[in-house]
């Protein structure tokens, strides 16, 4: 175990010995199918939620399940002293569908360990990463008969469907959730044996496009060439978003776009990063996207739109000759710092409209709609986070963005006012929302470890 | 029953009478679901052949099951006697898949009588025409003790994937299908109250095309916008595929099309369409296709390209937030006189090859395969086959292509030098490919009457 000031040592050293019992509750949360996009898992969500309000009581803090519109969220909390600083922690215990089932090695709800990885959907978003705090908070608790701070924990179930409603969650609850603070995991690694803090996330708005064609699937013989083809008039709309130089194209989409500080692009190309580890690790053939700018400008400061799935007519074995009614795409954007993602959500649906041609009817849908966030890279907070890891992992975290989103960021700003410190242990090439999906036994149990020291640390315990 | 001359009239009085039997025959026949694009269902297509071959039995004729690479087909006859013109009569025991199982209104495999029709998959395509022919050998049989023509019957389990075995098939059985000429129930009437014989098919390729970016599914925060998306590249490869007026942009689609004689032109012009009776059938916003051509002509004489299916990246309900690592694209062409499928598999497979960015993989499957077909609208089996409309359906036919396309029919001409008679009883709208097929009983009892009396009316019996 790295060095430690006195007053974490007992903790530390507490949590480290408890990780083999918190690996054991961990695989035993991975077998919970807590698909949130799922409806056919809704039960599995809720299984989901009395595990770790369960496991919350086990380690002496008070937990209920709160019902939603949704999917429930747990709320739990140790005892409140004044004067101490006050964290709320946030974790999800939803995770993403399985994908393709052929692709994974193992069942992705039948966890396992193999070479120092527990594998299974969720082991590291967010079950695994998310069980880091209440191991924490487990540890003082048993070692100093306390917390050294007032911790509040909000774990939700609907993260992976965008967090439709922890938001009127989170209003209505805002006197109870009050906070210096809030507390993240559910972030990553920069690499290999580089440990991070990230300070931005990219926004979010995700749509989904329907078109309808003939009021039911046609003959392609008898019709085809005739009427207009929905899946064909999909894929020109598609393609009318992008420009030969991979830049998005909707009229004004760059418009608040802010470049990077000098400073921060200067410590982004001072990052190690590989080409050819980053081709490996995806599996691609090159690196493409917007011109101009390097892979990690386009992951953490440029936006993009992809299209996450589409589907329409036949799909199954073999062929099959016909017209579709409908054909349906998922197209997502990814926001920086400044856009909007109220304005970028109106501007994407107004110029399908417009784009879509009058042969065929258009229908948008809404599922996520987040802004971009950025934290101040120099707060208190940080400063202590900074110092955690170097406790639990034996090295200076780099400072990062995420080019993923986390729709809760500009929302806890705004409703309790408080900055979000990111503080995650998995590895960024974890397979999060891939088949095989794991978390490395040793990140987990430096994160333990971290986790425990941030608790000492920010209350000024160093 | 319309008039009909003494040598005809007992066997089509008789096939009048036995109609009932033959629509609870045909609803037997309707209930085994012999979809051949789906391997699960291959028992159902073998159930379905040997169905038909001891129908065959049944009515007098020598039948056996014939296995192919594939599915199994029937091979059928009566007694040979020289002299009497050889009919070869064609049709398909297999079906499409059900489809969108919502829009149906009853089980696709469930088949009930409804208004005057027959509802379920297959009923019209081509089981309830298929069964036509084995009323009208029955009625001659059961009247005259013998056929008047010599009859053999081929009736196929793969007609819905193309026919892919077909041609070894017939190749290998040559001399025991020699014929003077083929008899097709597999296509329509022109509309209500307007039985046809069709004189030309359009061709037919079909292609599917699948490209790979990422090796796996990854998350499109962290990945978007890095690499190439193979959804949005698919999309953009289809696009490229029409250009704005229409037309297929594949560089010298159009060389061989033969345009329609002034003859056929005029009489294409002269049938009745009705534009609104076109968009209530289809459901339609407007028509849609190459500029400069009527609906009409797009249908039996342009060639054209669709998408009949489009799948990749995260297909269910909600929102996932992948970038896929798969994509794909099932796409058809269909063909006039005098394109050659093999030309122009060849051109769609190499410009989409040249055309596919290098940054995703492209694999290009073939389905289906198959020239245009025409023949010779004064050849005396056509005018013999017009006499008998008018005998069971009470009216004259009019002359008329079809959209859609038999492989069969190039196939047959070059094997056995024969050419085919497509003489089919179905309405154009009775949703063959689509939810809720049917065949009107009225057209089921007029079929089985025009067959009995073509078969009569070929040997000179008028």
């Amino acid at each position: 175990m790295p060095h430690a000031s006195d007053a974490i040592q007992k903790p530390m050293q507490f949590v480290q010995e408890a990780a083999e019992r918190w690996r054991a509750d961990l695989l035993d949360l991975l077998r919970i199918a807590s698909i949130s996009a799922q409806p056919a898992h809704a039960a599995d969500v809720r299984r989901a939620a009395e595990w770790v309000a369960e496991c919350c009581r086990k380690i002496g803090l008070s937990a209920e399940i709160v019902d939603t519109a949704g999917h429930p969220a747990v709320l739990a909390e140790g005892p409140h002293r004044p004067g101490r600083p006050t964290v709320l922690f946030y974790g999800h215990h939803d995770v993403q569908p399985s994908g393709d089932l052929k692709l994974w090695h193992t069942g992705p709800f039948e966890p396992i360990e193999r070479d120092g990885r527990v594998i299974a959907r969720g082991a590291a978003d967010d079950k695994g990463q998310m069980l880091c705090a209440l191991a924490a908070a487990e540890a003082w608790i048993a070692t100093c008969g306390d917390l050294p701070i007032n911790l509040k924990l909000l774990i939700e179930g609907e993260e992976e469907i965008g967090s439709p409603n922890l938001a009127p969650l989170v209003e209505r609850l805002a006197d109870r959730l009050a906070c210096d603070h809030v507390l993240i995991h559910d972030t990553s690694q920069y690499g290999e044996g580089v440990p991070a803090i990230t300070t931005g996330t990219r926004g979010l708005v995700y749509i989904e496009v329907l078109l309808t064609g003939p009021s039911k699937d046609l003959h392609s013989g008898v019709y085809g060439g005739q009427i207009a083809n929905p899946i064909n008039e999909l894929a020109a709309l598609i393609a009318t978003l992008h420009t030969a130089d991979g830049r998005v194209n909707l009229p004004g989409f760059y418009d608040r776009v802010a470049p990077l500080s000098p400073d921060e692009a200067r410590a982004l190309a001072a990052l190690p990063w590989s080409r050819d580890a980053f081709l490996a690790e995806t599996g691609s053939l090159a690196e493409a996207g917007e011109e101009g700018f390097s892979t990690l400008e386009r992951q953490w400061a440029r936006p993009t739109l992809d299209v996450n799935g589409i589907y329409g007519g036949y799909m199954g074995a073999g062929s099959s000759t016909i017209i579709a009614s409908r054909a349906g795409a998922k197209i997502s954007m990814r926001l920086v710092p400044q856009q909007r993602a109220a304005d970028i959500e109106h501007l994407a649906i107004e110029t399908i409209r417009q784009r879509c041609p009058r042969t065929v009817r258009c229908e948008i849908l809404t599922h996520a709609s987040c802004d971009p966030y950025v934290s101040d890279p120099t707060s208190p907070a940080i400063l202590a986070a900074k110092k955690a890891v170097s406790a639990g992992f034996g090295r200076e975290p780099v400072m990062i963005r995420s080019g993923g989103s986390l729709p809760i960021l500009p929302m806890f700003k705004r409703v309790l006012g408080a900055d979000s410190i990111m503080l995650g242990y998995c590895l960024p090439t974890c397979n999060a929302h891939s088949p095989n999906e794991f978390l490395h036994v040793r990140d987990f149990e430096a994160g333990m470890r971290t986790t425990t020291a941030y608790f000492g640390l920010l209350a000024g315990a160093a």
